[in-house]
């Protein structure tokens, strides 16, 4: 049994960024809620599917300014939910994910860890509660407390790709 | 025949949040490269099926230090692309899009409009130069320039809703 690496650890092929490329820029986040969800480092979900799997209780609770922007949602839609994975390392361009067998670039892989961790997941709106800001949902992978950057509506006109394209 | 309305106008029925709430945070993005497209304000398709039934040439340009992170990545994959739309104004929080009839929460359209202003398109890579940062892909529904936050590999298995669930 080996540990984790620790953040700043890389593994054989990897590579990382400049520090400076990771906090450059003036575009600012604005955080208008929180996942509230089981998992935390020690028991995620690999991925939305092994979450999808696993089910149990899921929720986003948005914050007060921002739940006028609910309404027109509601139970049975499907949704887009965009999400900050605040613990992840940002300065990893070549991984190795410990499923693989060698690294790979950070674009080819939906690992948390990438220069602007946001991260989506494709979900069922059970129940929204519009008044409260709560969105109860049936799986996602994210931590406890995990910041919510938006919700849009997903859209199969649109966000599958098309197929008329090779 | 009416003027589209300027950035601080609202129409009837919207809402717009405190400004401080829009500049708040300390989530800082990092642009990774830019989209090349023939849109801009006065000619952009209206969402991303109408950019597919278009068509047109259409790139995406990274940059050099973020290139060795599209290793892996390859022709006839289908991505995700997160993109800034850097012109599109963050404070309406209900909005009345042109083609609705009413007043809608920003959570429940596809409006650039947002706090965060990130969209996603899903897309096929016609062709990818690793080297020179270049992806082709068959359409994208952004403004010359728009500033790109990441792309991720799109997955049946996870970025489409579940069918059990309902």
């Amino acid at each position: 049994m080996t540990s984790a690496p620790a953040k700043s650890d890389i593994r054989p092929g990897e590579v990382t960024l400049d520090p400076n490329l990771v906090t450059q820029g003036d575009l600012t986040l604005t955080v208008i809620g929180h996942i509230r969800s089981p998992w935390s480092k020690g028991n995620c979900p690999k991925n939305l599917r092994e979450a999808r799997a696993q089910g149990g209780g899921f929720s986003i609770e948005i914050d007060a300014p921002y739940r006028p922007g609910l309404a027109g949602l509601k139970a049975g839609d499907a949704i887009v939910v965009l999400y900050w994975m605040d613990v992840a390392r940002r300065d990893l361009i070549v991984q190795s994910p410990a499923h693989r067998t060698g690294p790979v670039g950070t674009f080819a892989v939906r690992s948390p860890a990438r220069p602007n961790p946001i991260a989506m997941a494709v979900a069922h709106l059970l129940e929204i509660d519009v008044t409260k800001g709560v969105l109860q949902i049936d799986a996602i992978d994210a931590f406890e407390g995990t910041p919510v950057l938006d919700i849009k509506p997903w859209l199969a006109s649109i966000d599958v790709p098309s197929t008329t394209a090779d």
